[in-house]
Order: C-alpha cells, then sequence, then structure tokens
C-alpha cells in the first residue's frame, strides 16, 4: 500500500490520541465508505473510533465532484470536509495513524498500528479503498487533477469540447471513451496492443464512432504539460517512433489495485482481482470484520467506485456491525 | 399502490409535458433512487426522462435528516428539494404521472401512464421504493412525523429521554427497541402474540435491557394526540380489557409492502416478500428493466432502507444502463 491515494489532499491532518483503547468498532479508513460508517455506528449509540492515514480519502483529490446527489458543483477537498464535519458532530475520535495488523483478542479484534498503538474492537470496518494502477510515467502525479484523471464518469464534464486521450483496452477504457466522445471534441483511444479485452459491443461501438481515434501498439512514455496538460507522448512499438498528440486530458483506465496484500495478512478472503469477498451486509468470512467501499469485491458487487456507493457500503456495514454487536453482547 | 408514500410531501409539483416520447432511459420515481438514477443518466448523455406521482419520494415526510453524510440535520422536505435542484440542473425532465404499464415495443420499452401518456426508452429504471405496512388504527396517518414514525434508525435521535413504543415482534421491532433504549428514557416493546419470529439474541438482549419493557399478546387500537403522540390504546387479548400508555412516539415496525402486483403485471421476477430480484447490478430477469431502491430485493441484496442506499442503488442502475444502452445501439 503507497500512500497515492492520500497523497495530494488538502484536508488538515486532525492528530490526537484519545485515551481509550476499547471500542465497539474500529473503522479503518477515512473516505466516504469510512465515514459513513462512522456517521450510521455512531448514531446507532457504538463506541466508534476512527483510524486513517489522512482523512478525507480520494475525494479530496477531485477537482470537482457533482456527482453526489443534492450536493452540486464541490471541489472535492471542501466535500471531503463536510462529510469530516459531519462525524465529528457526533463526537468520534478520528486518529491520523497507519493500521499494520488485525489480531483476534478475547472477544475483540486487536488493531495495530505503525505508531505501536493497539486499538480493540467487537467489530472492524476496513474501508481503506482501492488504488487505481497507475502508467508510472513522467507527468502523471505532477498533473494529477490537472487533466490526469482515472475517472471518466467523474471528471468528464471538465473536457466538454476538449481533446482527451484514454489509456487503457479494457471495459473501463472502452466505456469511458464513447462516454467522453459524448463530451469531448476528439478522443484518442491508447491502448499497447492491437487486441482489446473488452465486450464486442463495446468495440464496435467506439470503431463507428467518428470522434474515437484508435492509437493501438503504443504505449505512453510521457504525459507533457506546465500548468496542465498539454501532451501524451507515445511510443510506436512497430515503428519504435515516438508520436507527440496533443490533449487537455489524460483519463488512465488501466484497472485498480487493490489491498489484497493486507487483506491476506489478516486473512481476509479476496476475489480474483484481490478485493475482499464480501457478503451482501459487507461482512467477511472473519466474524467481525467487515470490508466496505472500493477495497471490497466478490460475485454480490457491481464494481462502480463513486462516493455515493462507497458510502452506501459503510452506511451497510454499520448496521450489520450494529446487529452482529448485540448478538456478542448478548453472550458477555 | 396507495398512494401513501408520497401524500405528506411538501414538494412542488413539476408539471410538464415534454413534447418529446423517445428517450434512452425512462426513469419511474422520484425519490432518492430515481433522482440519482436520474443525475448519473444525464451525466452520461442519456436522453432521460423522470415520471413520478411526486417529486422527492418518502424523504419529503422525515422530520428531520441527519444520516446523508454531508448534509448534517435538514428538513427531509429541504433534502429532497436539494435532490430535485441538482437534478434539474442537468436539464432531465421531471413528470407528474403514475406509470401503470410497461411494455416491449420493439427496440424500446413503452411505458405507459394513468394520464394516458406513453414514453419509450432503450431502458427503464423503476425506483418506486416500498411502503411500509401500516397498523391501519386511528391516529397513525394523522401523527405521522408527529411522533408517529416507521424508522428507529432515521428518527431514533429525535427521541432522546422520551418514552417510546415499538410495535412489532419481528428482527426489526427488537433490533430497533434494542437501538431506541441507548436514546429513550423507557421503550414498550408492543407485540400481538406471545412468541417473537426474531433472532433469539435480540430477543434475549431485549429481555435483559432494564429499560424495554414487553407489552405481549397485546395489539394496538388506536394511536392518540393532538399535536403529537401522547399515548397508545392496547387491547389485551388475554384480558380482552383496553390499556392505555403514555408515549411520546410510535414505532412501527411490522415489515414492508412491496409493489409485487405492479412487478408481476409487468413480468418482473420477484423474491419471496415480492421485491425485484435483481442482480448486483439492479438489472431484473427482463433486458434493459433495472430496479433500484426500497422496491429491489433478491440474494444480492441487504435491505437497509436508507437515503444513501438508495441513492447509491440508482448510481449503479444507471451505470449499468449506460453500458447497456451501448450494446443495444451498437445494434441499431
Amino acid at each position: 500500500m503507497t500512500d497515492y491515494s492520500f497523497r495530494l489532499t488538502t484536508i488538515p491532518a486532525i492528530k490526537e490520541r484519545p485515551k481509550e483503547s476499547n471500542y465497539d468498532v474500529v473503522i479503518i479508513g477515512a473516505g466516504p465508505a469510512g465515514l459513513s460508517a462512522a456517521l450510521y455506528s455512531a448514531r446507532y449509540g457504538l463506541k466508534t473510533i476512527v483510524i486513517a492515514r489522512e482523512m478525507g480519502g480520494k475525494v479530496s483529490l477531485a477537482p470537482l465532484v457533482d456527482d453526489y446527489l443534492g450536493i452540486p458543483s464541490i471541489k472535492g477537498s471542501e466535500l471531503a470536509r463536510k462529510f469530516i464535519t459531519h462525524v465529528e458532530q457526533h463526537k468520534v475520535p478520528l486518529v491520523i495513524d497507519e493500521v499494520v495488523d488485525i489480531i483476534k483478542d478475547g472477544a475483540r479484534w486487536r488493531v495495530e498500528t505503525k505508531n505501536g498503538e493497539r486499538y480493540y474492537g467487537f467489530a472492524v470496518i476496513i474501508a481503506i479503498g482501492s488504488e487505481k494502477r497507475r502508467l508510472n510515467v513522467p507527468g502523471e502525479s505532477e498533473l494529477l487533477g490537472k487533466g490526469v484523471s482515472y475517472c471518466a464518469t467523474c471528471d468528464g464534464p471538465l473536457f466538454r469540447g476538449k481533446i482527451v486521450a484514454v489509456i487503457g483496452g479494457g471495459n473501463s477504457a472502452l466505456s469511458s471513451a464513447i462516454y467522453l466522445s459524448s463530451l469531448a471534441s476528439r478522443v484518442y483511444l491508447i491502448h499497447r496492443r492491437n487486441e482489446f479485452r473488452a465486450f464486442k459491443t463495446y468495440v464496435d461501438q467506439a470503431k463507428r464512432n467518428p470522434k474515437i481515434e484508435f492509437k493501438l501498439n503504443r504505449v505512453v512514455v510521457e504525459i507533457l504539460g506546465k500548468e496542465k496538460v498539454e501532451a501524451v507522448k507515445l511510443l510506436n512499438k512497430s515503428t519504435s517512433r515516438e508520436e507527440l498528440i496533443n490533449v487537455d486530458g489524460v483519463f488512465i483506465e488501466i484497472g485498480g489495485e487493490p489491498p489484497r496484500i493486507f487483506f491476506e495478512k489478516v486473512g481476509i478472503e479476496v476475489d480474483g482481482q484481490g478485493y475482499a469477498k464480501v457478503n451482501p451486509d459487507q461482512s467477511t468470512n472473519l466474524p467481525g470484520i467487515y470490508v466496505a467501499g472500493d477495497a471490497a469485491g466478490g460475485p454480490h458487487k457491481y464494481r462502480f467506485e463513486q462516493i455515493i456507493t462507497a458510502a452506501a457500503e459503510g452506511a451497510k456495514a454499520a448496521d450489520a456491525t450494529f446487529k452482529y454487536i448485540i448478538g456478542i453482547k448478548s453472550k458477555v
């Protein structure tokens, strides 16, 4: 787990070490899933703590959010601030730290952190998100939020009438290119192979679309721009020659990197891609451990990584946790 | 389908008959699920229309909403207004009418309304909610939102330090009573039988809770109060005598009434309770028909009827619809 997803956050750190170590619920992560879980847990009267490397999650990185129903056109960092404020009103301690392990300890789970702290909870809700796979080319980090995006659904409307590139060859890349063609004046679909690993209907539709131009068998070697994205430099694998294409935006759609290693360390079952296999109530194979938000997967889940879907999973996890804890306490 | 869920709405009707009959997506219902679906559909550039009996859905009835992350302590009707405003910004027509049938017609679905209109969509997202089962006793409708509630999770915090009654004998009733005992000074659990149809752990926990008093084998015959709830009148089935209990709130937790008859008319498969059986992407057995929000059910769904969960399902349905329509259009 690199710290990419929180790197550019503008949310000030809320640092405090609560005196108390014993909780009903320990929530790990403070994006929409973790904060929604915290809000519901607190409302249920559960003794709750949130531990996260930084507050706000990936939302904080978004230049503009307009898809969270009821709050139109807001900066991601401001929306994250609203989420945090809402949870703070319920007096949930929010601690900056990194969880390194979760181990069963009597009736509770012991949550161990990098700073050497130990927190105990009857239940643990893991909402640590998932990272987007990166190209790892020069300009990618530097221009994130300045034309580089990992979410066409979220950031597409910022590129109305502009020229964009979509990088990738799977369903996400193809459907993003088709979507962006309804907004942008031109869409370059850049893929390192000649074939796509996507639904035939997507490929057919993209090929027939006059706004989409295929750039196959090419890899991105650099994203260029000063204040914002200006061009991408490609290497044509057939000719070994470099090409420069002027674009205003680059959408990188090459998959996600779930926290598989962390889940395997804790003993949480993962699906084929490495996301936690969750039941419809967000519970896992480990009783008392729930996973909500982008880190959750499995056959019951339709992956659509949005603020609203993550927040909903957090709420469900908290409700399931409340009911689980009734059971635990009836035995204690 | 009675009109209960929209009866008390304070949202002004937005009435207009759009000239156009052909759409990509016809959305039925304008609660959080329908409006979130509309927001996402419009953002995807799909030609979208919303048809609902009234705008806002059950949210409009809530005296106070504090569980929608990022918008603390707001009147339900004001929150619904925010949702509607957000969708209106995307120029989606919102039509007041009632859908009576949905019939396949060539490549599209024909949506027929009570007013005799016909709208056509490649896809239809049904987000008509589910009604709460009612006691059907005097005072119940009159005092709704004035002490009578169908959602402990939502309205519980309004009854801090007060006396409440919970009506019912299933898991919802028991877990609501336990939750409310953390807020209220006293909780009467009123059930018409002597046995519960709930998890043993819930029953055990409730029995051991000094704040919860069981009133079994009793039916509610009336809810009394002028401006707000003051008492419930019970009929003791063993003694055939009536009792009056002073309470500030009455939580009715006797299940839901999904729109089973409508689903069966359209040909949508339902689960054992009558909710639409949906896949993780909210699709149904009918290609192009999606169900989102409280009306959706089936084995992939964890039922937790909240604004945030309904809105998330609307978003997922819109994303799945967008991808479905790419496929449809590649064939047209």
